[in-house]
């Protein structure tokens, strides 16, 4: 009756206002209004009427006559005429009363029909909207196909195949050899024959086999356990050829060159003479001894050239000499006086001038395991600091004269300005006693631990050729106190001339395994491993020996931040470059080949295997519409589309290899693509490289509805995979894939089939348009939720539970906030891990309401392909083995790995998700030993990382237009999110 | 009457269904019924009431018995009596309605009381939850204070200050000199006093006056250009002092050294003999020639010792050899056969044997301006691929003999193998035969500019002393090929002996600043400028002359994000390194700088005048509590506590040093702080790290109440400044001041006074309980709105607009959000760059409603303070004096430079955000110009970028359980966002 106030049609101002009034006024007002409207009406009729007849005149004559006639009818008709007549009204009365009933009675009928069209009505209009939606969808669709044709026919640059692959096909051919001098100025350009290393040959490599006897084996008895190592773990790496025609380089393994047997005078054989440029006082002194005839001069130029790919010159070999046994300088530096030709180095001691950069390649000493996992070998990061600031043991023969420093020595560097190079001495002896009053002065501090004079470790040669300090007691000795040491002390060779020893190769190894940063005084005279890749100013301090003054004010300087920072980045080089022989032959090989630009090769993903026969053909079915899906056009339906891969193979080491090598740390593979690749400008998008970009609006932008017709952002369009693992719950899964039908964006979806028993064949799976493949896990594990298989083709995988019921806006919303953070775990479910303020010593997980979160929960959560890799090939065995072992907290350890690697927590997207489908058998979640499992999870985790990488958030990402008011001719950005 | 259903009260169930009821049926239908009702009700009482009558048997009797007599008196009685009893009648009805009346009045005084007791209640209330939150923000505070307190007792490492700054107080003492091989072999740690320039010396530079004669620059003719400008951009050095005693190092500028006049011959003079190592049949053809007597051997070792500072050895000395005027090899390489004691050089040209890695410097030639800015020169970015993909031109002397190879020269690179240095002219030969190949079989396309030979340049030698190739044509023509060029072939001297030459650094430098993508062939070859800080791989190609067969492949293969990532960079390299004068002359201080590990000077702040006098106090008054702020405690009211300032010092340049010279560009100046900070593991927060951090309930986390408790996060505690612009508009500002009352974390309110008269004396200033400082700009400019002051002393600035009227716990929220992206615009109202569909080759701006950002104005946003000094020193000034031509663009232009530096959106907060205050006079931005202005303004300043960039963003940060359903125990993290 009243229509509501806001109507737009302009009503009587009066009837308006009493509208107005009237959905003002209370209801109760109302209520008690109307009844006493009702006492009055009835006191009128009872008094009133009366009233009005005598008031009246014309009435009052009127009326009195009746009476009067009634009076006189009354006083003259008799008691039957009195019956007829009230028989007469009540006859009247009660056909008026059927007549009332007849019109209700209608009414109510005609309020039935109403209600009837109306819902008719309704039933048709929300057809015809979803026709509407479907309609638009389906333009939107076509218009995108249109696009995506036209990129295709204008894509004027044709796709460019690498070309075949070119591999030599001759072994080296004889060339003259090249003089020493020539050797001592070897590089890349004048040395290196790149013709049998095209970009696309994939770089192979070939091992002389040290088990098959060959002319150098033969001369040098190589250490056995180098020998079955480097052969090993040369295997495992995907470069390696059979085929000595084809391969790029030629690893020799020539060291860790030991004699036979030790000495009579308790020291090994020096079969090298070094050649001394000026400063030679030092060496020589020892070239007695009894050596077997055999022995003599073992490697020369003639037992290189008798190698059957030395081509005459050694070109694109490398000499492998690792030092594992005899961390002396003995034999550390075999190649010193030796032609080696156009031959690379590899080894742990050089001299300045014979080290050539950029060909040469500096390794640290054979420390650590053959291979596999290292983790446990590591110290915890934090605290921050440990008991001691500054650690040094070591001993150096002839012992430092610090004695013969007096102790009024001007603390002033100028004085002992090292003026030339026998200045050495000098330099190290104020050092020395420097460093000595420094630790007397703090001592009640205890800040530091020196140690000048030890019993040196067994594997030390008495007298040393060059001076530098040995190592003192036992590996774990060592290690007891480095656990110790926030910094570690390493000196600089105490003659210049060498660029680095193997005993400072191996005091930076044991610093960097038990977290001691280490501290290189003379840092500007050394050059440590693969320093061409390895910014190692972000692991290790570099000081002249001239700042030793400062040294004490420089470590007080550096913030925890910073320190950690140094620490967690030496963990990482040690981890991924140092640690075992398998890191260290593979860090080699990439830096062969990255200086050659030639690409890693491709990571291996896993082939999925149908759980299906070949034969066996499942049955399909349509499936059922859910009603509870929103009606908006969400997206283009599209033709599959694969991510484009492989696009970077020649700019990824260029653009990002700093990165690669030193934030990331895995240039031993090649990707696809990376959550981290470059963006470009967005005029590019509009001016030359519009190629697979869909802009909102086309570049105009716009809300809802625009938003919804394209992906916008800054990537070119895309789409997802969706990633289910089941488990014998086959309604549910089936159920949760009906209700992808119809999802945009979407490639395709996988089905982890976790059970032993392949799905019932009678089961019905639902034809949603894109392609369902149910893959055979080869055993049941949580783990195989992130197995990079082949048949995901996108970046964007959407790990799903197959209980998970997200809605298609909210699986839209994730994907584009995914987006815009592909490093990221994009998701849902939101957790936090919580400090244990009970017992103070770890990690709680917690799935409470919280306004702070640290983990996404992988049962719904977008994160990039890349990711799925390094869940298996980077994180440690014991990782997955606890998931394994708990059947649990596969998704803590996707965290752990992604904010690890990023430095950045997940990214929580919109409220609305609706997790759980009701009804669904509880799933495993609900129960205590779940919870506890996962407190022990997240410690291990952090153990196993050496630190807790999971980092806070406090927001959420929402629709840029949610709960905002916006105009009538506006959209939403989604309806309900 | 009826309770609202939610009401806790356990009423009987059919009175709650009657409510419910009640509560859920329409008006209208109510209104039907009652006047249903009515008229039933008086169809009732005429027809009902005589039926009741004739059909109840006894009251049948007793009516009628009445009727009768009423009969029987209306038959007996009197009209006079009928009267009588009528007025009767109506007098009961009047004495009724009356007390109806009374009863009415009655009981609307009483609901009339009840309401002004509800209100009263209400008002007890309100003030109660009032006073409950300001105790609960109390006790947080004490709470926090306590923590504050305890941190800083417990602080036992002393706040480390640095110690007095050590300055040399003398010249540098007469040392022997060295030999030329010891020259020859010079490093920092054997060639440099470190004693001169101690940590905290701040590097004190002296320059050799170059107008003061003195012996050196007596015998050379110095460029008078060259004099000028490095005395003046020296002069600009932060680190320049007049004081030799207290110098660090010592500048010497010894070239561009130009005889007085070229020679007869027409070549320039070639004092100095190069010393060949092996190859040497190129040179010394040119040693006749008429030389003045004067210009015989002008700088050599007595010349230089006759330096008042050279102290016998001429360490810590910089030789600076510029090229300028003469790009040929002849003055190149001036330092080669003359024994430079210890002294660093600095030129372009060097041999291979004679460039002293991590002691001398390459720098470009000075072909740029003196200083200033040079985005003009600059081409655009975009297109990604120009008309050329590659182009080359330079001619060579003698001439590549490339008719000599014959056509069926095998394409193998191995044929051509480089077996000593006599093959480079047959490497060369080959390269250029390829080339020229490879450009006729892909003629069609056009892809290839080559012009190998060419009217060589003016400045050119005829014969150039190495085989380079010369430059072709002008500047001006060189760069309209550049400007269309992809990529710029460079080649690698023709001789090896030849790390860099002067003409390689020219084409170089040529090709970065015509964003044409240097591709240098022979690039393993060479070194590029400054290479010890700058990653040449991120914006230059290098490909080894034996891979010229790859390179067509290879440059097909680079997608267009990297290449557009390789121009940018190598765009922000040359603004920054290369450009002019002054960034030359900065870079090669910052180098020795950096090698030192001193800090750079910091960065000066703008020093904050207040508006008022001295004497004068300005009226204070208790701000109006504003109703409208939500009652909730949103965090403690603490003391103000500045930002930890300069705590990274020492280790920024070792932790991320990398990150400061490749990707922010600024290794000129120390921050306070940067927005790059590294971020400590969450577990360092509980071990051994805890100071400054706050954790969400003590690290349990939690909802709302902790949650408003703690600031957790990854960051410690800190608290932000709030800089308002204003003009003119004392109310509006007053009122937005006071707003601010009670505000958390709040340090410091700075007021911009824009306009030139001061404020009202008797203005009234709210006391809000921080300072509010009121600051005299020096001229009413919006770029004031981001001036770097000194009293502002938190990382954290939100920039607010005078009349924006922010919430509390809108701030709060945008504050945490702040410190979860540090480095990106943080804000309010929202913006997009929109592609102009009608003229296509332009931006637009625009505020409509959208689901796609790309800017939050800063009229209501947290910046972090680094910006600021950006905006001013890092940005062109271009860009400043369109902001203040339009009095507009300001926050477009800080938006543009945050973006540009991190390649990220801004983050967009919260909808609930009320930006303008209602009622306030209308801004400036309504109006139509302003929007054209802004157009401009994003066109031009793309101009200035060279591209474009803003990135999109489609979400909005709001607080992790806004409009999430939440058990009743728990609390929201903000009641309303």
């Amino acid at each position: 009756m009243c229509s509501p106030p806001h109507d737009g049609m302009a009503a009587p101002s009066l009837r308006e206002a009493f509208c107005q009034w009237m959905y003002h006024i209370k209801l109760s007002r109302i209520i008690s209004l109307v009844l006493l409207i009702l006492v009055f009406v009835t006191l009128v009729n009872y008094h009133y009427l009366p009233k009005v007849e005598s008031n009246t005149p014309n009435a009052d004559i009127h009326l009195t006559r009746n009476k009067l006639e009634a009076f006189e009818d009354f006083s003259s008709l008799t008691a039957a005429d009195l019956k007829l007549r009230i028989e007469e009204m009540s006859r009247i009365k009660r056909s008026v009363s059927t007549e009332l009933r007849d019109l209700e009675a209608k009414r109510q009928r005609l309020q039935q029909e109403l209600s009837t069209q109306g819902t008719k009505i309704e039933v048709l209009k929300s057809e015809l909207s979803r026709y509407q939606t479907e309609l638009e969808r389906l333009k939107i669709s076509v218009e995108q196909a249109q696009v995506a044709q036209n990129e295709a026919i204008q894509r004027n640059t044709p796709a460019l195949a690498p070309p075949k692959q070119i591999l030599s096909r001759n072994i080296p051919a004889i060339l003259p050899s090249i003089s020493t001098m020539s050797s001592r100025h070897c590089r890349m350009f004048s040395c290196f024959d790149h013709s049998r290393c095209s970009l696309t040959s994939g770089f192979p490599v070939y091992l002389y086999d040290p088990d098959v006897s060959s002319v150098v084996y033969d001369t040098f008895d190589v250490d056995g356990f180098l020998k079955t190592t480097i052969k090993q773990t040369l295997g495992y790496n995907a470069h390696l050829t059979r085929n000595p025609k084809e391969a790029c380089v030629f690893i020799v393994l020539v060291g860790e060159a030991l004699p036979s047997r030790p000495l009579e005078n308790g020291r090994y054989h020096q079969s090298i003479t070094i050649d001394t440029e000026e400063d030679d006082k030092d060496f020589h002194n020892k070239s007695s001894g009894v050596v077997k005839p055999k022995y003599k001069s073992p490697l020369n130029v003639t037992t290189l050239e008798k190698l059957p790919y030395w081509g005459g010159d050694g070109r694109n070999h490398i000499l492998l000499n690792l030092a594992r046994r005899d961390l002396g300088i003995g034999s550390g530096n075999i190649f010193n006086t030796l032609n080696t030709g156009r031959a690379m180095l590899v080894q742990s001691t050089y001299l300045h001038e014979q080290f050539r950069l950029g060909f040469d390649l500096i390794v640290p000493p054979m420390l650590g395991p053959p291979g596999g996992d290292v983790w446990h070998e590591c110290a915890p990061m934090v605290p921050a600091r440990r008991k001691y600031l500054l650690s040094f043991q070591g001993e150096m023969k002839p012992t430092v004269q610090s004695n013969s420093i007096p102790n009024d020595v001007p603390l002033d560097a100028s004085k002992s300005y090292n003026q030339n190079s026998d200045d050495d001495l000098a330099m190290d002896n104020f050092a020395i006693f420097y460093l000595k009053r420094m630790s007397k002065m703090s001592s009640h501090t205890g800040a530091f631990f020196f140690q000048f004079e030890c019993i040196p470790a067994t594997e030390q040669k008495t007298i040393a050729p060059i001076r530098d300090w040995s190592l003192c007691g036992t590996d774990s000795s060592r290690r007891n106190i480095l656990r110790e040491s926030t910094y570690v002390l390493i000196f600089a060779p105490g003659n210049q001339e060498y660029v680095t020893t193997t005993l400072l190769q191996a005091r930076l190894f044991e610093g960097l395994r038990s977290g001691s940063i280490p501290v290189i005084l003379g840092g500007d005279q050394v050059l440590l491993p693969y320093s061409e890749v390895v910014d190692w100013k972000k692991c290790a301090i570099f000081l002249p020996k001239a700042r030793v003054t400062e040294l004490h004010f420089f470590l007080r300087a550096i913030p925890d931040a910073d320190l950690l920072s140094l620490r967690r980045q030496g963990r990482m080089v040690w981890e991924k470059y140092l640690s075992s022989v398998q890191t260290t032959v593979d860090t080699i090989i990439a830096i062969v080949r990255n200086r050659l630009n030639i690409p890693p090769k491709a990571i291996e993903s896993v082939r999925a295997v149908s759980v299906f026969n070949s034969s066996f053909v499942p049955l399909r079915v349509d499936p059922v519409i859910s009603e509870t899906e929103p009606e908006e056009s969400l997206g283009p339906i599209e033709a599959p589309y694969a991510s484009p891969a492989f696009k970077r193979n020649y700019t990824l080491m260029l653009t990002q290899g700093y990165e690669i090598w030193n934030d990331w740390g895995d240039p031993f593979s090649l990707y696809a693509q990376l959550p981290f690749d470059v963006v470009l400008p967005s005029d590019a998008k509009f001016i030359g490289s519009e190629h697979g970009f869909r802009p909102i609006g086309k570049g105009a932008g716009g809300a809802g509805k625009e938003f919804c017709e394209a992906l916008g952002g800054n990537q070119p369009r895309e789409q997802f995979t969706i990633v289910m693992l089941t488990y014998e719950r086959e309604k549910v899964l089936l159920n949760s894939i009906a209700m992808l039908y119809g999802l945009p964006y979407l490639n395709k979806v996988v089905v982890v089939w976790n059970s032993p028993k392949p799905p019932a064949e009678e089961l019905q799976w639902p034809d949603i348009g894109v392609p369902v493949i149910v893959v055979k896990a080869m055993r049941n594990s949580l783990n195989n939720r992130f197995l990079p298989y082949d048949i995901i083709e996108t970046e964007a995988v959407l790990s799903m539970d197959d209980d998970a019921h997200l809605r298609h806006d909210e699986i839209m919303f994730g994907f584009r906030v995914w987006r815009e953070h592909r490093d990221r775990v994009v998701g849902f479910p939101g957790r936090f891990h919580a400090w244990d303020l009970n017992y103070n010593n770890g990690w709680l997980y917690n799935s409470n309401y919280s306004c702070e979160l640290s983990m996404v929960l992988t049962g719904a959560a977008f994160i990039h392909k890349y990711y799925t890799y390094l869940y298996w090939n980077w994180l440690p065995q014991a990782i997955r083995d606890k998931v394994d072992e708990y059947m649990n907290c596969e998704d803590i350890a996707m965290n752990f790995l992604v904010s690890h690697i990023t430095r950045k927590p997940p990214v929580k997207v919109t409220s609305r998700w609706t997790f759980r489908c009701p009804g669904c058998p509880v799933s495993l979640s609900e129960d205590e030993t779940h919870f506890n499992e996962r407190h022990k999870c997240i410690n291990f985790f952090s153990q196993v990382f050496g630190y807790m990488p999971l980092l806070n958030t406090q927001y959420r990402a929402d629709s840029i237009l949610f709960k905002t008011r916006i105009p009538h001719d506006k959209q939403k950005c989604f309806k309900f999110i």
